[in-house]
């Protein structure tokens, strides 16, 4: 059986955070990043001067021998994009948790997803060691090679179609940027009321912990979990400050009263 | 300076989760456990068989002259029993986050309050190293004594008055149990989607990490935070067969907005 051709060289259609993050961990991992593009010069050559690679704002001077053309740009103009990439020889893949693989559709000959799970900013390089990423492509060929290419950065590297991906970056939102929300409003009463935010940090530590063995379902404890009304009433009259606060917690508890004590 | 008097015995008023797991780490601290009251008389004996120590289904029948009556038991029940320890000489002090320190004003003498913040659970012995300890007590004696008592078991160890404390339990309710219902919601359409929950696990330490070192306004990610129409009207579409996280998508969304974006 032939074994399928390795990714070795990389150009990187973007300059942000993602585009940053994995350009720094596939150099790490012994990948050649042969140039940056970003539309605003100053971002390509300010990334390229990090990665020791060329760079260009002009993507038709893309080098066009590249193994992989891995876009990491906002999904607004991805698109835009993904239709000037079609003459390209080697693989095209965008970074996206929501966008289809079709997106890519001008592309002649292979075209795929990397889409590495995780909030990443630019001031901190994130062990990539754990961050799952998902593989998508047109053909079994190109699966294979951005497989091998995720496997050499990830230990957690799962092949995922569009519609589930899609439902993956939903629920990514969900656990963390609205998990944040929740910090957020917790920390604005705790100020006010001269109380240190990390006094909750252990049970902010537990929550995520216990998620690893239990089943969220029976991890469930809590006021709304007893249908302890007493308790909730109490505290939502101690929001009435707090409206956004208020709302969300009357939402959060009534849907785990009927989630756990309506039968109907 | 009179150093104050150290609390050395303890009677357990509750056989529940909090009486079980504070029983054990007292006990391992070095205090003597005398007595459990239960009213269940089958609930008493079986936890002070494991404490090695006597048991009573009536509370006429508690050691007059231990140091602290330490009350673990249900909100609704706390000023039922509080109204019938009037007559003890040691401190009694409840476990409850939400309830008052004048629930317990029969009692002649001092009373408290010992807070542990965390969820428990029978099954397992949380490790209390970092449970923070709430005190309160209605004499600075009684309040070095119960600080005392909870610097053998906890690092975290801190006063907080009646106020106080319910806001910090609202807050706790809030990480924690809201939290864990936004992960059982994605774990519901994960595995409808045939996707591996595990794939979330990183980014939900991340989260939890985060806030350590980040205030979590600045931590704020995600489609709502850039105001991203097109996302997010996106995700409630997929979300058309799940109207109980849809609406709290939308609202969670909704808030994040006006938040970040609405400065009228």
């Amino acid at each position: 059986m032939e074994k399928s051709k390795q990714i070795e060289t990389i150009s990187i259609i973007g300059s942000g955070n993602v585009a940053s993050s994995l350009g720094f961990v596939l150099l790490e991992a012994g990948i050649k990043i042969k140039e940056i593009y970003s539309r605003t010069a100053k971002n390509a050559e300010s990334l390229a001067k990090k990665l020791d690679c060329s760079w260009v704002d002009n993507l038709n001077v893309l080098d066009p021998n590249s193994d992989l053309y891995l876009i990491a740009i906002s999904d607004d103009q991805l698109s835009h994009i993904g239709d000037k990439l079609g003459h390209l020889n080697g693989i095209v893949a965008h970074t996206s948790g929501s966008q289809p693989i079709n997106i890519l559709k001008s592309k002649k000959g292979s075209s795929g997803i990397f889409y590495p799970l995780q909030t990443m900013t630019k001031s901190q390089l994130p062990d990539f060691t754990n961050i799952p990423i998902c593989i998508e492509a047109n053909n079994s060929d190109a699966a294979e090679q951005l497989k091998n290419l995720a496997d050499k950065i990830s230990t957690k590297v799962v092949y995922l179609n569009s519609d589930q991906r899609q439902y993956l970056h939903l629920t990514a939102v969900t656990v963390n940027n609205f998990t944040n929300l929740l910090y957020n409003h917790a920390h604005d009463v705790l100020m006010d009321k001269e109380i240190d935010f990390s006094l909750l940090i252990p049970l902010i530590n537990e929550t995520a912990d216990k998620i690893r063995n239990t089943h969220p379902k029976d991890a469930q404890t809590g006021p709304a979990r007893r249908n302890d009304k007493a308790i909730i009433n109490k505290h939502l009259k101690l929001l009435d400050d707090y409206p956004d606060y208020q709302e969300l917690y009357s939402l959060l508890s009534n849907q785990l009263i009927r989630k756990y004590h309506d039968k109907l």
